[in-house]
């Protein structure tokens, strides 16, 4: 059997701790490479750059791994990684992530590392978003990185029906403080936002955006933010059709 | 009765023809604040800046308008909006638009005027998204403008559930040349791209994102790729649950 091709992307960009975590996960299955930003790129959503130029560079070439920095978004990332670098091969996984962050309940619609996950499940293989619920730089990776091979090795050699994108959500701590995984529907919330409001240097007001995430159902238990706050580690399997299908009567009322 | 207040917001910018088309759309039902961007945010999808202070500029004041100029994305925009300009203050309504080119099928996912229709139907007001099948910068909006405001109209005046979201695709041509209004689901389908490689004027290869929409299933009439393709205006009710809700059970297997 041929080795496996993995393709690895993220948000946090290419120096990142979390990508090097996404690359060990990857290395357990076959070769990687792995296509990531230049610069930090959370909250990217599926963003695409139409009206850039891009620049691509090679960071590193090691034994099973090729490393590119791309000056995109990760959307960006992933299409040069599976449209260009890796065109006409067949690629086993995508893995975006490891992020640096949770990406549990609305989350997933901001997120950089999901928006390459889910433009990743649009090319025929299975795709998945991976995230610790630890923002910090530093963050202990290990349970991610744990969780992330027991979950890609079962997708890559269980029976997956394709398209297949998931959002896997790891709780902090070490690994065994994780009391297992669960499938979990998206949470309902939202953020409400604050901005930050200050004068720059040169005396001219800017706004930074803050905010806080409001959870609608708190004791939803099948939901992932339920189980990434009880210690379990989450997994939603994502679609991309938006519509509402409830509504495609009802609003025919509305509007005949 | 108060008046109406309506916030209206973009991707092309602040001084695009559609931003102005949907002004006037807007000016028909009430008061209007637009927070558009800076410059073209196309394809910025639901992205949020998370590492760049933003700045707002008041453009013009008139009579029942107040239009602002944001240096952020278009969800940017419609939370400084909504969170910090009308802040306390209850909005009847987000238009988002109108687009310069279709924001159908898998397009809502890439699109940063449907980022801020997504956005705004979070915040307890109908949020529409409108788009027109031409992506001139001079493009005749007599059509979109025409049956934008019929929707606008009929979501303001009959009884809509909370939340609701709107993806409204106007096609190209005269008003008299549209066949009418059909309420539709998402298309299936998806971007495969091209990068156009070229070297800069300092010899650096470049990359530069082109691409073509596959149609999953062109033959589905009850689809908003096929009506727009069909001379109607589609309209698709948009949720953003993402889960997967099929495979919940499917996939308990694979990962146990």
């Amino acid at each position: 059997m041929d080795e496996r091709l993995i393709l690895v992307t993220n948000d946090d960009g290419y120096a990142s701790k979390g990508l090097a975590a996404a690359i060990d996960v990857a290395r357990t299955f076959g070769r990687v490479v792995a296509v990531a930003p230049e610069t930090t790129q959370s909250g990217m959503s599926q963003a695409i750059t139409m009206y850039n130029p891009l620049y691509l560079r090679k960071v590193r070439e090691q034994e099973g791994l090729t490393l590119y920095a791309f000056s995109g978004t990760p959307v960006d990332c992933l299409k040069m990684g599976l449209d260009c670098l890796l065109r006409g091969r067949r690629v086993d996984l995508v893995l975006s992530g490891i992020n640096h962050g949770s990406n549990s309940a609305v989350n997933v619609l901001y997120s950089g590392t999901m928006g390459a996950a889910i433009e990743g499940s649009f090319y025929g293989c299975p795709s998945i978003g991976l995230s610790l619920d630890d923002h910090s730089a530093d963050a202990d990776f290990d349970a991610a990185v744990e969780y992330g091979r027991r979950i890609v090795g079962a997708v890559l050699e269980g029976q997956v029906e394709l398209p297949l994108c998931l959002n896997v959500n790891v709780p902090k701590g070490r690994p065994e403080q994780v009391k297992g995984i669960r499938l979990c529907r998206q949470n309902r919330g939202f953020w409400r936002e604050e901005f930050f409001r200050r004068e720059d240097p040169r005396g001219r007001e800017y706004f930074w955006l803050t905010g806080e995430f409001v959870n609608a159902e708190p004791e939803a238990e099948d939901t992932d933010e339920w189980a990434l706050a009880h210690g379990y580690v989450s997994v939603v399997p994502v679609q991309v059709d938006l519509t509402d299908y409830g509504r495609l009567t009802s609003l025919g009322e509305v509007l005949k």
